[in-house]
Formats: C-alpha cells, structure tokens, sequence
C-alpha cells in the first residue's frame, strides 16, 4: 500500500484554547484520535496505521469522519460507543460517565487467531487496536525510550545491590525500531552502553538521532571508550558493527563482564531478525533467499553461542535478562539448555515496580504548546519530590527528547503519585497556568489491565498467567469511576490470541468535578495493578496495599 | 463430591422491607446471592453450582462469606469488585456507578480450554460463571420456560407449515437445571413431549415441581402415552428415565418421527454434563474420577450416536434444532460430519426477536412476597397494552409457575418497553405498593451482550459471528449508564473458548436517582441489541432504529 487507504488525508490534531466540540472530554477525545496520525506520530497514517505493525487508531478514513463528527455532536451527558475503530452507537448516560468507550479486535476465544483475525479484518468488520493505537493515546518514541529506561534503572538497581558500586555499564545488541532505544535510554539512566549491531545503516540512523554517540567497529578501542567513560562518570554510548554471536563469546574469552547484559536483536523470527554469524549482510540474504532451513539452523546455533556467552557473564555477576524477544526459546532449541536460567525483563524488573501500582503514566497538553509540558513537569516534580530517577529521567527528557505531534511526556508512577500528579495537572488548568487542559492516559504494559503470559503476566507467582478476569476488572472499574474514555483490547504487544488488556484515559479541564473524576480513576486504576499482584502472593503488593489503604478482601479483618 | 465443598451450609435469601446493607443496591446483591444459592433454587448448592454443569455463584464458601461481608460494609459510594467469585476488591466511585462489578472465567484466548480453564480451577484461581449463576440473577426454571414457550411456539409454527396439521409433539432430553423447563414449555405451547433424562432423582424434581405430569421408563408405554395425549388434544408431558443416546436411536430403529426433536443435556461440558451410554451414574461418576480423558471419549461417541439419530429424524421431516448447548461440536469431533446441518435455534427462531432488541427480561420482588409480583405482573400489562402474546404468557405464568426462592417473573421485552416497565416497577415502590424493591435483570443469552457463534451469534448476516467486541461494549455502556451490577463472562453456555457474553442488573427502589438510571440502562442495553444487528445488515433491526431514534452513526446523516 503506497497510496494509502481510501479517502487518506494528513491531519494533525487541532491546537488551543478554543474547542469546536461541546465540551473538553469530547475535544480532547478528537484531538488525540487526529493526533494518533499525526505524520510525525504514525507510521504510516495513510493507512491509519499509528504503529506496532498495523495498529489502527480508525477503521478506516470513512469510518474516521463519522467518529469525527459523533464526537463534534456529542452532549455531555452521552456516550459514544467505538467498536474496532467504527463509531457504532450513541446513548445518553451522565456527566460523571466516560464520553467514549472502545473495544478493539476482541475475538471470541476459539477464534482468536491471525488467520481468523485477517479473514474478518478483510470483510471490513474489525481492525487491530494494538495497545495506545486504537485507545487514542499514542505518543510516539518516547514511550520506548521511557520504557527501556525503566527498565535499565531497575536492573542496575539489582546489580549494585549484589555489586556495590556496580551498574555502570550495558552490553546489549541490536539497534533496530526497539532496541535502538536502548543506547539512549542506558546513558539516561547513568550508564555506559556498548552496543552491538550487525547493519552498519541502522548504527547510522541512531548516530543521526543522537540516540548513540559515536561509531567504533575495534573492540579495544571500544572497550576503551566505555570504561573510560564510566571512569569519567560521563555515561557514553557506543555502537560496535558486528556480530553478537561473535562479539559475546569473544568478551567472555576477555575476561570482560558488564554490569548488564541483555539484548534485542529481532530473534523472534530467526529467518529474518538474526543475522547468523560468519556471514556479511549480503550473504546472509543470500542464503536466507537459497535456503531457509538452512539459514535458520546457523541463526539458532548463532543464538545459543551468544546466550551461552550471556549465560557465562550471569555466572561471573552480571545481572541478565531477556528483552522479550524469545531469544532464549530458540537458543534451548539449538542445545543451550540453561537458556531459560536467564530471567524474562518483566518478572526480573518489572513485576516488582507492578506490584506498587507502577507503570508507564503518560500525559499530553492539548493546548499544542511545548511551555505546558515544561510547566506540568514541574508540577510533577513539585508532587512527587525526592525520587532521583524521576528526577533525572524529567529533566534529561527536556533536553533529549524531540516532540512528535502534541506535546506530552511519560514518566513511570504508582498508586498514590498518580493521584497527586493528576489533581496537579487539573490545579494547573483551573488556575490557568496552561493554556488548555491536560489529558493523562497510559501504556497498557501496565500493572492491573493486562493479561498477556509472554509478557506482563509471565511466571505469575500463582500461576495466574492466562486469568483475563483483572483486565476486564479494570475497564469496568474504571467505566465506573469515571475516566473520559475507556478501551478494552484483543491482542497489543505479543499478538492475537496472546493477550487481553484495558486502556484508560482522563481529562484534567480545570473543573471540581474534573478533579473528582481524577482522584477516583488515578486511585482505582493503579489500586487494580496492586490488589491483582497482592491476590497473586507478591509480598511488596501485600506490603505496599496495607501500607497505602488499598483494601484487599481476603487479607482484611 | 457428596458432602459440598468446605464450608457448605444452607442459605437462602433475606426476606422483607429491612435491610442489613448501607443501600437497598446493597441488598438487592446480597439476597440474589444468596437467592442463586437457595436449595429451591441453585441445582447443588452445596458446591455453590447454581445451574449449567458447574455454572457457580461464589468461588467457594469462604469466598461467599467475604462477599457477603463486603456487601454489608459497601457504602453508597463505593463498587465491589469480585472476580470469578471472589472479592477482590473495593474501590470509592460514586453513586450512579454499579456498586458490583464481576469478571468470570475469563482466559487469554490461547489459553482458553476447557483443560487449561480446569487446570487453573484446581488451583483456585477461577470458576465457572455460566451466566446467571455467576452474575447473581438466575431464577429458577421460570427462566427458560417463557424462552423455550417461544421457541418451540416459533417451531411448531414452522412444523406445521411444512407439515399441516403437525407441530403436535416433542422429543426432547435432560431435564436439569434449564432442560427441566421443556415439558412446561411443550404443553403451555399446546404440544405432548417426551423428555429423556438419565438421572431419576432429576425427574423426582420436575414431577415435584409440575414441570413434568408423569414418569413412564418404558419406551412403549411413554409412547403410547404421548400419542394419545396428542390425539385427546390435552397435551401431557412423560419423562422416560434413559440415555438419550440409546432412546434418540432406538425411536429411529423404530420409524417413529417426532415433530420436533431437540435436546438440552448439558452436552456443553462434556466431562461433567452428559452420561455416557452404557454407564450406569454411579459408573459414570467413578470413571470421571479415574479417567477423565477416556470419559470425554465416550460422552462425545454417545453424543455422536444421539446426533446422528437426530439427523435421520430431521431426513424423515422432523423439525430439528440445537438448543444451544454445543451438542453438534463434540458429536462432530467424534465422527458425526453432518452435525451442523441440524440449525441452532437462534438463526431458526430468535434473532427477528433481538433484531427488535428484545430478549428475556426478568425481575425479582426483594420482599418475598409472592403478592408483589401478582403486582407487577398488572403493571407489565398496563404499561404495555394490547400484547395478546404478552397477556397469555402472564396469565399462563400465574397459573402454572411455581416460584422458586424469591418470588419472580420473566417476559420477552423490546426496546421502549422495557423502559415503561423499568419506570412502572420504580413507580410501584416509590408508592408502596410492593413491599420492598424490585431487582430487575435479564438472561445472557440476549440481543445485545453476546458474542457466541454456536448460539447467539450463529451465522450473522455479515459473518461477524466470532466478533466479540459488542459484549465488551455492552458490559462498558451498562456500568457508563449505571446498572446496579455488571458482569462480564467466557464460556457460559456453550463452554469455554466459545463465548463472551455480558449481564446486567437494575434495581427498582422508588428513587429519583433509580427512575433516572433505569431509564437509562433499560435503553442502552436493548439497545446495543438493535445497533449490533443493524451493524450486521439486518432490515428489521434498522427499520426498529429509525422508528423508534436508535443512533445508528453510520447510517446518519
Ligand atoms: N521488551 C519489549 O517490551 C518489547 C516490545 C516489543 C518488541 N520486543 C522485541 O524486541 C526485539 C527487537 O525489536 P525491534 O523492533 O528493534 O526489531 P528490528 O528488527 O527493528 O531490529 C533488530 C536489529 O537486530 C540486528 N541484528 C540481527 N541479528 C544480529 C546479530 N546477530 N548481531 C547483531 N545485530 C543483529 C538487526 O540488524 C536489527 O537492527 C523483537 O524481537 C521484538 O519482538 C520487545
Ligand atoms: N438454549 C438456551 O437458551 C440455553 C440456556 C442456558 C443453557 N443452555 C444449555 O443447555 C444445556 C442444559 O443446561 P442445564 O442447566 O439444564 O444443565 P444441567 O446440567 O442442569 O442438566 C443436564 C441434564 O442432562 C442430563 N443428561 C446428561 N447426559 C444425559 C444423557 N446421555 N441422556 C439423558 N440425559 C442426560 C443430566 O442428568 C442433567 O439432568 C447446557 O449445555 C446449557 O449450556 C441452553
């Protein structure tokens, strides 16, 4: 598709003080659905395709201008119901009920598969909502980088625990669509980051972006910059073209252990995300195109010398982890058999920050202008005083990050932060200190909305991987508190068929009943991602819920 | 399981104007809990299983009483949050939200087995929901009796078109918790039936009640029997203690047709909801234990002789239909090809009716008193006159019904109507003239909440059958309009991997803030039952929306 779809136009979202919808829930719903496919947010927004392989935010252009002009017409005290991108229906609720719910690509469960997903996408009856895609509340890369930064944050955390002084520096690789996030997202966070990658293109993209900051192919010399780098204290990242299944084992002969070592290169799909090694790029697609078969089997026995080398550096105190690219999956198949000794980046990290209702909050100032951004991250620093990595991450943020459409920022928070900030926000439009309101949503690689068992609820503590019951729990809980728009999703982040997860997002406008809403939604939504760890067996959910009042039933008097 | 789960005692629903809850919402939960359980009611309330196979209230009895203390503590404010029967939760919302929201059974759809969904019940992570047994509303037989009248009335009808003078008796099977209602159903719709039913202490029940009038095991004897009620023209019911899977055959061998043929064993389970042929129950509940694999095969290889028996009955004239337990999978994984040329009773007879949004509505009188619903029974016919259909039904309904647990009542209503009769109830209490509230709700098998393609969903008219995204937003616009209390199930009726399907629950309690919320959810909900088929290109359920100002976007202007 190179013309786009039918009807395909450029939008962007609409910029200001003055609303053309009847109210700012409404305005706000428009404004992000236009913003989603922004050019300069999509990726390909002829097709409606915002991101994540073909994550729609409208089913189609036509459908697009029907859901545009619903929400134009819609009364405050309506509801306009969005169902796979299509605006379906219109009923009166109340003030205090959301303005717009979405569900997307829900399949019934024998029927949730690719094939069937196609075959009823082809008939014009559905479309892949991916996660923030079809919930409207998309922001481009910076959410990548947020979430790499998290990620790297809680690992050194680990390492320096176990090795004090530690988690100064990164050995990971592939710097692809992801993963070239994670040279940027590691000087962040304070440290060094070696990374390596076997396309001499995709090192040149990030050198451009100034996500990596400089190019060197010798591995002394390399080593070199990084640990001097770390020596100085001025965290550098450098990008290595090669190959990590030589790269890896060859820093184990060396002697060498990073701090953290991880990696994403596209091992998912050997046959096209893995460059086998002894080969240049050009033989390896040589014999991708020759034979497959073959091309696969040097891939994977690629993969199991890099994961074994991984594998070497964990036993020498590195802390390792898989980035959720099944590396280890296809490195047991080739014959390393502890691959799986190697954690998953969501139990190892992630899961503890879920259990204090922490994930990727995100926010976008509907005025269009960068001030309110600046003026809303000193809100948030003003709420939450005394977090360093908060810290660090707002202000490197400003200098680092480039806006893509509206302005917006996104900064990982948990239950009782996310309530403050968000009655900040609504202070902040009451008083006039932006110049129009705030809209606060978040990822659904989230604590409480997600059931996804290759992913957010992988090695459940309990067991509990598949249980969808908390994801459904959430739209509901949130429909009820009053969030501005609710989206229930089939599919975001591993696939159809692999997962179910819920998207809210909240209106700050300035108003007493605006700041109601926020209170009870902030509160409800995080609280969802603390009883659901806590009904799990996960002390620091058991913990943190007695500690802040979150009422958990079956531990209560 | 003889003695009931842990915990296992007789409950049975408060009765009268006091309440023990802070709101009469409250209350309305609390006693339809306990009403779901009432051993008039629930089908083994010592294993919590209310109907349906294993269709339970409460997770457990420990599980039961949390809930039941969280709904005495639950303020007016505050929602419930229960999931797959037990409360997991308790958040501030607001008064116009649902003071309960349930989530049951549901799985990731990869994952959604019947084998990983026991799996993860043994370890006391889920339960299964059915519909009404897990969304507090279920009422007893009364509840199929009006949907099975009607659909064997639609039936008949069509028997009778292409055979005249036909239509004049059933062969049915499985009397259980909805099958029981058949024999009712068959002669209220002036037609004898023979009902096959392996379990005799299921007909004791049935004979008890006086959904069945006589118990004749031998095949000769209950035939002669029907007959010659056929031809007295005084319809009678006999229920034959047998195998369906022996009996269907052997009518068959003998070159008797009936006029209708369907059957309800709860087929949709097949380890726990049909007895295979040549066991006695004792056999077959020691199989089950020792070897559950091989019991399923032979359940499915008894469904495969039974369905088969059926298709030649259809061959020989008969009007042969589904109904809705899923029967035609498992007999056609076990061999029978031809399964699916027998239709489902929904494409057959109901979905004219869910094009006009109606569907089974019913309500409960909170007082006990059987003289409350003789009350609203009156209301229902004046505040919708001149329904000939609607009056009979009512005035069969008090005759021949008898209560079980609370007092209750159930008709088929559309959109407009159920609003009137929402209003009407409200009305009632406001002014006294019912002794205590009136909880209103319906069945899962509805219009507008169901997304089912062996049942409700059945060949669409545009394919969308497996499209399940019109549940979630049924679930999303109730708890958005302020139902009382809203679930949101995976597997009722047909099993798990092949449903989602949403309930909802109203209660009438003489307020202005009630009269307000039941206008508004007793529209929206018939509601998504006319925009979902107008979706799917029925003609009837567009001209419905244009008559009577159902937004439908995109056929707006
Ligand atoms: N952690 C998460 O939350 C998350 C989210 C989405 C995707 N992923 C996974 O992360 C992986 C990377 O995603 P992406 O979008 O960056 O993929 P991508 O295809 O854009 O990038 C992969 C990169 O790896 C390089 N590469 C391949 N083989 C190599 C080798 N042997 N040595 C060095 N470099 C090599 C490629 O040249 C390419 O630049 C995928 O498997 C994806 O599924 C993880
Ligand atoms: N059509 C509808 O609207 C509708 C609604 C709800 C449920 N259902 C389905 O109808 C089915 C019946 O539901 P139920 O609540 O009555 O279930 P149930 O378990 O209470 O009753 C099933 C009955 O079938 C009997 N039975 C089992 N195997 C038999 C055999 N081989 N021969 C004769 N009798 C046998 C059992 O003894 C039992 O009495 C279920 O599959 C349910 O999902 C249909």
């Amino acid at each position: 598709m190179t013309t786009g779809e039918q009807g395909a136009r450029v939008v962007r979202a609409p910029r200001g003080s003055e609303r053309s919808c009847k109210g700012w829930i409404q305005e706000a719903a428009l404004r992000m659905l236009h913003n989603n496919l922004d050019p300069e947010v999509a990726e390909r927004p002829d097709d409606l395709v915002v991101y994540g392989g073909t994550g729609k935010a409208a089913r189609s252009w036509e459908a697009f201008d029907v859901i545009v002009r619903e929400l134009r017409e819609l009364a405050d005290d309506e509801t306009l119901l969005v169902q796979s991108g299509k605006a379906v229906g219109r009923f009166r609720t109340h003030p205090d009920a959301p303005r717009v719910l979405l569900a997307n690509s829900n399949l019934v469960g024998r029927w949730a598969t690719w094939d069937e997903f196609r075959r009823l996408e082809a008939l014009g009856l559905t479309m892949y909502g991916q996660m923030t895609a079809g919930s409207w509340i998309y922001i481009g890369s910076q959410g990548i980088v947020q979430g790499t930064y998290e990620t790297f944050v809680a690992a050194r955390k680990a390492h320096a625990a176990r090795a004090p002084g530690g988690g100064r520096w990164v050995l990971t690789a592939g710097l692809g669509g992801m993963g070239g996030a994670q040279p940027l997202a590691a000087t962040m966070a304070g440290m060094a980051c070696l990374g390596v990658e076997i396309d001499p293109a995709r090192i040149e993209k990030r050198l451009r972006t100034r996500y990596v900051d400089e190019r060197i192919d010798d591995l002394d010399r390399a080593l070199d910059a990084v640990l001097e780098s770390v020596q100085r204290g001025a965290p550098r990242s450098i990008a290595l073209c090669g190959n990590a299944a030589d790269v890896y084992p060859e820093l184990v002969r060396r002697g060498v252990t990073p701090d953290l070592v991880t990696e994403q290169t596209a091992a998912h799909d050997p046959l096209v995300g893995y460059v086998p090694p002894g080969l240049t790029l050009e033989q390896a697609a040589e014999l991708r195109a020759r034979d497959p078969v073959e091309y696969v089997a040097r891939a994977k026995a690629g993969m199991r010398r890099e994961v074994e080398a991984m594998l070497a550096m964990q036993r020498r105190g590195a802390e390792v982890f898989d980035y959720g690219n099944n590396i280890r999956t296809c490195a047991m198949e080739a014959g390393a058999e502890d691959a799986f000794a190697i954690p998953g980046f969501v139990p190892a990290y992630v899961r503890e920050l879920f259990c204090q209702g922490k994930g990727p909050f995100r926010w976008v100032a509907l005025s269009g202008d960068p001030e309110d951004i600046l003026a809303t991250d000193r809100a948030v620093l003003e709420a939450v005083p005394g977090d360093a990595d908060l810290r660090r991450w707002i202000e490197l943020a400003e200098q680092k990050i480039a806006f893509q459409g509206l302005p917006s920022r996104i900064c990982w928070l948990g239950y009782g932060d996310r309530a403050k900030v968000g009655l900040a926000f609504n202070e902040l439009v009451r008083a006039g200190r932006v110049k129009a309101p705030i809209v606060i949503g978040r990822d659904h690689l989230d604590c409480g909305s997600v059931a996804s068992p290759f992913r957010e609820t992988e090695a459940m503590k309990d067991g509990s991987d598949a249980i969808a019951d908390w994801a459904i729990l959430n739209a509901l809980a949130n429909t009820a508190g009053g969030a501005s728009w609710v989206s229930f999703h089939h599919g975001g982040g591993v696939g159809i068929g692999n997962s179910l997860h819920a998207g809210m997002v909240i209106v700050a406008d300035g108003t007493e009943a605006a700041r109601q809403r926020l209170e009870r939604v902030l509160t409800i939504d995080p609280g969802m991602g603390i009883i659901r760890h806590a009904d799990a067996g996960y002390e620091t959910a058991c913990r943190v819920a007695e500690e802040k009042g979150v009422r958990v039933p079956h531990r209560a008097g």
